[in-house]
């Protein structure tokens, strides 16, 4: 069944996750990239008690060069999430910036973002991935925590149908994410190299002890899907109390679900995590024209649909303000009331 | 006239400059390189009020790369400055240690240091090299102050006789501050190139209001003279109503002043800003074999000596408590006690 968020009305009694009135709800929010800070950008607005999981899988850009000639994590999707959380005053916002803040020009250290080799530095210097994030964070005056999904860089691979427009049916393997992101041909599965990466500990703690988990927007194979690959962090997602909202992109993107419906969105995840439920699908409402399959698709996910108008008015993405009334009204009408799952 | 500090005791009038008891000194350093470091980790011992003016000449290392990459000033001894002031707390000890970070790898980044970046970026983003290094000041918790002598980068040329050792009589001109630091031959003089930079109005002003201003120690004349031949700056120098000190190293520079008795390095002073006299010489007790000249070319800049114990006993280094200690027996016994210059 389809419930519409302007069918719902605000309940005074129940409060996000079923916790005590005034006491904000432990939001984890999953992804990578530009989903990710738009997820976060949104959450930071109804919760204080906020932690970002992120993917590690980036081999392009300057995270890329980073882990090549360094050895290290790509830096950049835990760099761009602690940017979206940064402290609202001109302190959080001028570090921001600068952290963001990427240099143009003819020689070696073009295209690299200088948050990136901010936290390289703060790695080889602390040497603990979790604690040199935590020194990022208080420099940005964050509203939340930043937590890599892993603390070994990882590789996607992409097993790939039509890879070579020439075969179209041939199945074969994509390797690394910044080609899986781009590639031609239908994405049927991704892979991560190692295939059982250690949880960074401090993500695993931070899902069993949420009310509410937040998957999505983002890359779908590249950003999304990752975090059900660490068998840790995929453990936690089907056994924590917490519950499961997992919001759709607006759009297909091209190269990793190019034509993909926001149904055929929710399969290919279950077919990653076959044991994962999810409590709340959120869409906006014109990207969700076969209402109906998409509900089916959610049931069997165990879930059902929210639909809400999230997306910005001038272009393809989510308006971190309409998105956080949506998640607002999920926690508050969706939320655990008593122990009685 | 010799006066060692020992004979010295301290005034429970006098205060450092002239001032009331319970205001610090108003205290500018000018250096560059280690020897600033030296004299800043020596003076925010003892004042509350420090500012430190930087040579902008560097052409070697990470410095001398981002100025060629980015045409930027060389941040280098600023940054070192700014980590000599960093804040006693864990805070700024951790971020001094990131800023002084020095990636090592066989790739584009192997050899800069990320605080050089730092500032590069924030030169970048705000557009004004005075504000973005009170940003990375406030990042510190610096004790004080770090302005650059010019806004423009400058090339240090020097006069060498012998640079050649088949020559030794020849005199060529030796491009480039690194290349000067390590030239064979005798320095005879240096020249900045552009000849007649802007001075930053900051550092003009802070040299204006400062009650000292402090030469020295350091690289004599890759860090020490170059802020003589900025004329406002030179200008500012001989016109302050502040006394002026000059800090002998503890022994001759190898390239740079190989050789150079410490009256030497008062002579090639001297000769850089023939009007500028200099109020109290310190030098170390150890440091200064011929007395009776040193006094007699400390009499020629118009000052007397301060003989005091200063250097680290584990090797040329000054110390920094024992030479905050000559400092502020310096400020409180030869300060100004009324406008009677």
């Amino acid at each position: 069944m389809i419930k519409t968020g302007r069918r719902l009305r605000r309940s005074s009694r129940t409060t996000a996750g079923g916790r005590r009135s005034g006491v904000p709800p432990k939001v984890v929010a999953l992804g990578g990239g530009h989903g990710l800070s738009a997820s976060l950008s949104a959450l930071r607005r109804i919760t204080g008690d906020l932690t970002a999981v992120v993917t590690v899988a980036d081999d392009g850009g300057s995270s890329g060069r980073l882990r090549t000639e360094m050895g290290v994590l790509p830096p950049g999707d835990l760099r761009k999430a602690l940017a979206a959380l940064c402290g609202d005053d001109e302190w959080g916002r001028t570090w921001a910036k600068v952290v963001q803040h990427r240099f143009v020009s003819g020689g070696d250290l073009h295209g690299h973002a200088v948050g990136n080799l901010l936290i390289v530095a703060l790695w080889e210097q602390l040497n603990d991935e979790v604690a040199a994030l935590e020194w990022v964070g208080r420099l940005l005056g964050a509203h939340g925590r930043v937590l890599p999904m892993s603390a070994v860089p990882l590789d996607l691979h992409a097993v790939v149908r039509g890879h070579d427009p020439d075969r179209p049916e041939e199945i074969s393997t994509v390797r690394g994410q910044a080609t899986v992101a781009l590639t031609p041909g239908e994405v049927q599965e991704v892979q991560l190299v190692p295939a059982d990466p250690p949880a960074v500990p401090e993500a695993v703690q931070a899902v069993m002890d949420a009310d509410w988990v937040v998957l999505g927007p983002g890359s779908w194979f590249s950003s999304v899907i990752p975090h059900l690959l660490v068998p840790e962090l995929a453990e936690a997602l089907m056994t924590t109390r917490a519950r499961r909202v997992l919001t759709l992109n607006l759009a297909p993107q091209p190269g990793e679900t190019e034509g993909f419906s926001p149904q055929r969105h929710l399969e290919v995840l279950g077919r990653h995590a076959p044991k994962l439920t999810i409590d709340v699908v959120l869409a906006d409402e014109a990207a969700a024209p076969d209402r109906d399959s998409l509900a089916e698709a959610a049931e069997r996910l165990g879930g059902t649909v929210e639909l809400a108008p999230v997306a910005a008015p001038d272009g393809p993405r989510h308006d971190p303000e309409l998105l956080a009334a949506a998640y607002d009204r999920i926690f508050r009408m969706r939320g655990r009331i008593g122990p009685w799952r």
